[in-house]
């Protein structure tokens, strides 16, 4: 029939292309998905990687357990990458693991600490400001060579990377994806398990609607079969909220190692709020008042989760590129399971193959009129051929948008640093971020020393 | 598991169900579904009419070919039917054919030409003052005999109708049904047929984002496997602008003898809008100029749509009370294949037994953020367990925002008519319809005379 | 002390600066104001018109009776008589008298009679397409000469030449003026004599809440030393109902000669609305359904107003001609009493020499929250130094919101056919028109022949 | 002239009128004041402070001195007061000094330093959820006995109880008064003296503009005779940022001698937020995070202002006891020279009596279309004849958006505990408040404990 797209003929764009993680993700993925095909791009500014990749890549449509075959192709500038793109992904690290290492550890020094810092709180703010002018520099390039193509965002901190998408490109047709929903849905199965002995339920059994901001996502229904599951959490919340719970899923998922937790932040949090905190503890407990989950390790050790330092990440990277010498090597292969990620099932779905409700970060048109228009939010939204419609979600309570809004303004504010160049917006949300439990002075100069170790790449400031 | 509701102890309340036309469609379609049973509670001011469809329903679960076994019961009162409802269905006619003649027939006095008079224009507005203390009234009783009901309106002019129950009731949890935008989507995959040989399609298997306000629905994306199906429209109404295009759908559905056009009007709006109009052209052509589509007889004959009288009307219940004695007496028999309306089926999304997504009209909370919030639209809407969330449209053209607000301040001021007893509110509205081509002056004395007609109905003003 | 403007020193840029009527006024009334002082750029594209007002703005400073003297200077560009400007005054005729001549009377051919011509109906659709891309090239002047400059606007059609300068360069200071409502005060005025002697009443005096659009405005309170007006308009109404009510303030007023009204329309549209429409009836005429007061010549004369022919207009300037040859040879002199227009006390207001409250044109940014953000609207406003700032209408009556709707989305259909070029969004909105009383075909014919008439000056479109 | 009020005939209802404080200031202002007169109508549930009062207004109307005529009448009940009345004011004490110590000074010994403790943080919470079923009684009662009314409320806290009125009674008409802005203003006349040697200036000779919320307003905008004055603020700033600076204002006011500051809060936030808080630092210091100004006493110290004991506030009334006394007993009168407040001015606008601009504390129906719908907002408003119209602001600062809607989503949930009887949304609000610098256990602890102290007064509660 005219007028339909060329499913063999799909090309895919990947910014951050040479990534050790989830360019791998997308691999799994696509291999296993017989009804589309085509080019993927990898575009990353470490061409090699991107090369090492297009290697990997190219590996998988000769196996026969494959059944997506793909064309890999490194390229050297983004325009290549990007024209002629149907999908564009991006994933990228701004900056390295110096500054990443400044905008975690450093506030230490100040008594506050973080269990990831790329969110909120002082490491958050800070990367997004190294963040937005290369998020700028990508959505200029998709205007320019791919402005129909649909764009997926997996960076961090997700809401300024999607803001700063839409800011320099109001048309995008862009969203971010993250898993932690995923995770929390899994973790209910596991509850089920748990609680009534039902086995096999799998996340996508469940229905579940999704509100707030990334990292700091809320369940206000949940059911299986129909059955409301939120007197059933809360009677789980009572038993397990001393000891904690350890969850199946954060044990075998592939990211998760260091990442998992007993869930008692969670639980905390639905004692205070009755709503089911939807992320990894490590997150949540960032977006709280500091001197709570976050006040010191040892009250971080209580409340069973973990900080993520950038001592791991290195160790981590350093796991991956032997990985990834492996798979270049012949002497590992690619799984060609389906990962657990969504964004191959989302693509199709923008194709017209299968109509779906997911989870998504995107700008607010709306589907939150108790949040201003313009912020960045994350809630369900049913995805179609051509077409990403949130849905509505008008009741938050009160107690919740108080802590939404509180980080949405700051993300203006951050914006607003970033467009106009004055770093004072910035501080003001610096010094309004709960994790921020300093007086001015002293939080000025943190902040100072945060953004004289991350001003290479502020090219939007002056900076002495 | 605890807390799942009994799915063979539903109860149904339906208001209006000595019906002879959706109780029947009703009980069909319970009749084919397995996996819910219960009790259907028939309310009805005719009494006798609920025993009839008591006696009607009850033959259908002695039947071997019938799967969902239901018990039917007919109620002297309201209360007795609401009491433990878990949906309540209300389907009514407001007043008797004696006003209905009125309002659709006494307006051709003044040249002003009515192909239904149930949704807008004179008779429309007449209808809603008449009906808005009926459905006050059911709107009490749901909130003290069933507060956490789901409520499912088929009732015209159903914008009025919704809007009285909200107003009423501000909790409620009710929607409103039609399914003229079904035939609309039938009538694309006779389009997929006739233009592309693709036989088979059903409507389920398109995807389409509807907008707009009942009768007056339009959809701004419609696909099929993931193909835009708007060039194809463009071409096809190429093709038939002159000599319209008569589908399958409308000669067969069972309420579609009379109601079938040839989508002229349909096709002349695309032209305008560049929108797909979704509804039957009798309704569309109420909707526009009166000096257009409804100019005169000819003029309809012209468009090939008809214009449904109250005689038809008469001649049609004469056919559906015999049929009713067949029924009764066992001479004929209820067909139990489905019937394609979504009632059922939205039920069971409520219970948790299948998510899906399709057109409600419902209370504007956000979803459509270009029109004013409490006004009564109908959308695509998200259906799963106990809950109805819209998605969200907030890109609809100016052009069709200008004709939809148009009739959403006449519900306003209406509906603020009915509350205050000054007639002067729905005056305003009659003169700001665009089918009353009328001077102030004699606008005045057709109102006038209109609402003297119906005046029994009207107890919320002092009419001497 | 430091900070203050130099009030000696003051740059008012005109553009359109060769005008024989409104430049007049400016000069009027800056000579009669001692506190400010400064010079008056004149821009046209008509340099040699701009020059006589030069000459005859330099006489007026040698006059002792005049005590604001002010340097008159002809530009012969834009940007030299915006650079520096601390206000610019907008007062343009788009296009001439022949396309003038099609907007007004082509549409007579169609049984379509306006009385002006330049605001809504045929005409003002048609004029505003010629305006918006004059506006545009004048928005981006003011962002690249003076963009902290206040900007006045009084060019018709007011709403979309507001809305060209905000869409073209949002960060625009600019609103816009017209006298309708202080014709309306005054008559006002007229009323406390005729209905209880009380003589010598201001419109001053009197304080009225301003609601709607540009010369379709409405008070929905007025007041004088507290007593509600309403009451006696009521009375007031019926007693001149049938016969009219000739004012003073019509007679006198130095555009009105064929400008005076009876005021009949307005008293019809209280007797409709509740409201007392606040524009002149010729202006409010072209607001409502075609069939009602501007049905045909017979029809207008019978509600007492008048129909502005292009020859009566071709009549005036000649006479102006005549007038500006006279103040040049120093036959006749400028009248220095003021002109009861309000642009230097709102100049005078925004240096900080006086707050006050008026009615003005400017965006909506939720002064009107039951109207769409963004468009145009006419409210009071509170003046003070370097600040407008409307007051809240949050209560405007549904009946009222439906008239004015219909036009604010045409207004954005019209803004969206400029900036896309795509001419259909501009006969939705033509096709959506209450005087636009033809089917779609005939309107079609119209609209060709009215966009042929005026093709030259569309430079957004591609016209055959 | 027919419709207007009879000004000598007018009618005050005060509750609260057995005040020692705001009903003497009431009887000074109307004393000068010889446009209008009537009565003032005493309920308090304190009698016999009210007889005191009426005895002490009834000696003014026989002072020479005194051009303002007034009867003042004790009233036992509250519909004896207030039937018949054209204005309400609303001053009461909610409680005792017993649970105000609970209020202030409970939480100090969890380390929580409040200077008022009768707006926000844990005692303003307390003291809120005391007061609103107060407020609620008292909007049932006006909607039942005065529902045309003007409403004007003095009490704290100011936002909660315009919300409660709103709330109980959606048509009421009915705002909130407070002098901190007038502080503040007059606070910046100083300032002109001290920077420019400019003596003599009034508050009312500026031009500020006012946003947030009250005890938390800031100017984004102040001018003198069209001066910006934040360029001299800014250097004023740093000229006694160190230091501080004490006006004269603060030492004369009547209610301010320990309430005076040296203004260093102000000027710390000015440094943060380039906009100038106006409000005492007491209240300022109150809305920021608990470990700034607040921290501890010393701390309180460094920045130079005081915290209101209880024991102070015993000692003033025992003042204000004494003074009772003499009053009634002759041995002192009471004075009458305007006393600076605002009240008398405003119902004289909104008896016709001259239009002005001031600012008030009145429910968000689009004024701050930033901030939610139906929140309680100070920012200026229009006086005029029976109206007040907020004026818009639409573009205030994220920053302080995220400090103000902080405390509107507690409010939110504050009221909504009150209406659903449901502690958990206050305690969610007390958590959520940036003085509550403690863990959600000993937070809790405390809740608790305030609470038990109060709980006589929380009639919507089942409290153990
Ligand atoms: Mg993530
Ligand atoms: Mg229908
Ligand atoms: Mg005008
Ligand atoms: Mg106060």
């Amino acid at each position: 029939m005219k007028g339909s797209k060329d499913l063999k003929n799909i090309k895919i764009a990947y910014i951050g292309g040479g990534s050790r993680g989830w360019a791998w993700q997308l691999m799994r993925d696509l291999a296993t998905e017989k009804e589309i095909a085509g080019q993927v791009a990898l575009y990353d500014i470490d061409f090699e990687a991107a090369k090492h990749n297009e290697a990997i890549g190219n590996e998988l449509k000769k196996r026969e357990d494959v059944v997506g075959k793909w064309d890999y192709k490194a390229y050297e500038t983004i325009d290549g990458a990007l024209t002629g793109a149907d999908f564009v992904v991006i994933s990228i690290m701004p900056g390295t693991f110096e500054e990443m290492a400044s905008d975690v550890h450093l506030p230490e020094e100040y008594g506050i600490y973080q269990s990831v810092g790329d969110t909120a709180g002082p490491g958050g703010i800070v990367r997004a400001l190294r963040t937005i002018p290369m998020m700028f520099e990508i959505a200029e390039a998709i205007q320019a060579y791919s402005p129909n193509a649909w764009v997926i965002n997996y960076t961090n901190p997700m809401s300024l990377c999607v803001k700063a998408l839409y800011t320099k490109f109001p048309e995008i047709k862009a969203f971010g994806c993250c898993h932690e929903v995923f995770g929390t849905a899994s973790f209910l199965c596991e509850m089920l398990k748990d609680m009534e002995g039902i086995d096999g339920v799998k996340r996508q059994d469940l229905t579940y609607n999704v509100i707030g901001i990334n990292h700091f996502t809320f369940f206000d229904k949940a059911s299986y079969n129909g059955v409301d599951l939120f007197p059933m959490y809360d009677k789980f919340v009572d038993k397990y909220y001393d000891t904690g719970f350890f969850d199946e899923a954060s044990k075998t998922n592939w990211m998760n190692n260091t990442f998992s937790c007993a869930h008692r932040v969670k639980f905390d949090l639905f004692k205070r709020y009755g709503s089911i905190a939807a992320a990894g503890d490590r997150h949540l407990a960032e977006f709280c008042y500091g001197k709570e989950y976050l006040k010191d390790p040892e009250t971080v050790k209580a409340w069973k989760f973990g900080l993520t330092t950038v001592d791991w990440r290195k160790k981590d990277l350093k796991e991956r590129l032997e990985k990834s010498r492996k798979y270049l090597s012949g002497e590992e292969q690619i799984d060609v399971t389906p990962s657990g990620e969504e964004g191959v099932l989302q693509m199709k779905a923008l194709l017209g193959l299968g109509n779906f409700v997911t989870n998504v970060n995107i700008i607010n048109r709306g589907q939150v009129p108790q949040l201003p228009l313009g912020s960045i939010v994350e809630t369900n939204a049913y995805f179609s051929a051509d077409e990403v419609r949130p849905v509505l979600c008008s009741d938050i309570p009160s107690e919740l948008l108080a802590l939404f809004s509180r980080h949405i303004y700051n993300h203006e504010s951050i914006m607003k640093s970033a467009l106009t160049g004055d770093l004072n917006h910035a501080f003001r949300a610096f010094l309004n971020d709960p994790l921020v439990t300093l007086d001015v002075k002293t939080a000025k100069e943190l902040f100072d020393r945060m953004i004289h170790n991350t001003k290479k790449y502020l090219t939007m400031y002056q900076i002495g």
